[in-house]
């Protein structure tokens, strides 16, 4: 075939999609840090009253119904709200804006693997630093190379760690470009970012209603900025990229804060006890702030614990990727799901490769 | 505030979304070409049994099930559609793929504007080509500026018209680039160009949900093309761009043919009404396939009839734009909401300006 496409585009590797096998599959899935608690009742029962009138006609552009309810819950004004549709595509949208080729792109390593593929796409410069020893953030170097937009993930994903606010604070303070707080894991952690947007034009943070609120399966995330950086953000959007019934549901989901904080609470002690079982397995586990677990297991044997437990019907996450082959990434399930996994590795670990 | 965004950013005007005024809102609404009609029972029975376990996780990254009932309906292989989060977004990402700073995007005038926006947010070349007296396709002008994309709307907006099956085969066989065909509201023609597509590589046929499937709430298009373009275009579309919900219930919209089809047969007999009407008003009508009208006022005073109508709750569409400013276009209602615009512009005419 006649070559249609950039010439980055060719060079792009073909997006691989996570295993996400169809509803009804018997299976335990722990490799996507989806929630294992339905959303809000609430949020459910708006889409019982959704009607065609809703549907028929086009939504309001910017998501204001969620914006207001998202104000009101975060003490932040609603215009200083961007909804997308997930977070992704918040994301997408702010490196579409801020970068082309022959700006830079900077983040630590490893992270949310979707910022190379964004870069990538905008035929802008990668540069990837390599986190330090126990997942200190390499503050210095990150700041050296000033990029025209650097991400940090915080808590960061696989290794839950949140980044320590006076790091945060300094990079938004030096940097010249736009500093993306990736916050998807934020209703898991004791800390956040939000005064740092009050206070730095150039700081954005990205929040996702699939984690906490456990509607990955709606496509609704937003930004956090002040709006003349949000003016920018804007342009770049599609002008209805909020579907009316994801606007609804959202607005109900995040409002009903007591249910959420509730599976909140039922997750962290989840993981409390899934740390304290797999460290009495031997595995090294990282402090987390996510629902997911970064562990180490003492055989070395990251990829055949994958492999054998994918063929029991349960999923959790391998990374192929320098630093991370003899780890596994593990999402809090419920504690049933848990102890069938524990129970699953105890096996496995007896018998060794 | 610095300046964080892309030259091109910079220079692109803030969107200004269409009039979309709030559900319940007492209003005739003619200005976007939505249905007046509900969509599908069967779709919206597929919204009322969807449970927290669709939302919790993330969707299939490929609307598979809606491709495999698309590929159904259409008698093409479901790997050769790509399903957006509405045709917009499959716009998008067709520019996105193969378009940059140098490469031309080309189009007739006028047409949909979003084509430009999206031309402008990729720093590619804008070409804009007059549409000849009638509408007749300015063809060897197009294909002397043989960009790496061009846009034919067919039917058309805002003027309605199909563009000759003839011009798009020789346009799809000359050009070296790849041809859109926005098929947008080929619900209402007679004609469609998916032949084109199983024929030529560089062809790819847009389609949307939003209009005669009465679903522009919910954002689902699709893109129809052979497997090898496609495999471009899926490498810059986000990874979970379709959610759950709009994918089930978009699967049932087009599964439901027969209830489209009725619609349809409606909204054509009051397209017909409705032209008749206006020529006794002395507007002159030109034909239209797609579900609205374009229509210039007998007295010359376009942007004076739309003011005026919609102090009266009556919201049509008028461009300000060479060629259009003595038009206006107007979306078919229902008969009684098409009866009292008539009975509107009949007293407006009567005052005079």
């Amino acid at each position: 075939m006649t070559n249609y496409f950039r010439s980055n585009v060719n060079a792009m590797a073909s997006y691989v999609p996570g295993e996400q096998p169809p509803r009804g599959t018997p299976i335990i899935k722990l490799n996507s840090n989806e929630n294992p608690y339905p959303p809000s009742p609430a949020a459910l029962e708006v889409l019982r009253n959704i009607d065609g009138e809703w549907l028929r006609r086009y939504p309001e552009p910017f998501g204001g119904e969620f914006r207001q309810a998202a104000s009101k819950v975060l003490g932040i004004p609603s215009d200083w709200i961007i909804v997308g549709n997930g977070s992704d595509e918040v994301l997408s949208i702010v490196i579409r804006a801020c970068t082309e080729q022959g700006r830079k792109v900077v983040y630590p390593m490893p992270t949310y693997v979707l910022y190379r593929t964004l870069t990538e796409m905008q035929a802008a410069d990668v540069l990837e630093i390599p986190y330090q020893e126990n997942y200190s953030l390499p503050i210095e170097e990150i700041i050296a190379a000033d990029g025209a937009v650097t991400f940090i993930a915080s808590p960061n994903s696989p290794s839950g760690h949140v980044v320590p606010g006076e790091d945060l604070r300094k990079l938004a303070s030096t940097l010249s470009g736009v500093l993306v707080i990736d916050e998807a894991y934020v209703d898991f952690a004791t800390e956040n970012a939000l005064d740092l947007v009050r206070e730095y034009e150039n700081v954005i943070l990205i929040r996702t209603l699939s984690k906490g609120y456990s509607l990955a399966g709606l496509r609704l995330g937003f930004g956090i900025a002040n709006p003349q950086l949000l003016s920018g953000l804007f342009k770049v959007k599609d002008s209805y990229n909020i579907d009316a019934i994801a606007c609804a549901v959202a607005t109900a989901a995040i409002t009903d804060q007591e249910y959420k904080n509730a599976c909140v609470a039922k997750i962290k002690a989840s993981k409390n006890q899934l740390a304290t079982d797999l460290k009495q397995l031997g595995f090294i586990v990282w402090d987390s702030q996510a629902n997911f677990l970064l562990v180490q297991p003492p055989q070395g044997n990251a990829e055949y614990l994958y492999q054998k437990l994918k063929e029991q019907q349960i999923l959790i996450r391998y990374f192929k990727q320098p630093g991370l082959e003899d780890k596994l990434r593990i999402s809090i399930g419920t504690d049933e799901q848990n102890q069938t996994l524990v129970q699953a590795l105890t096996s496995l670990l007896k018998t060794g490769e």
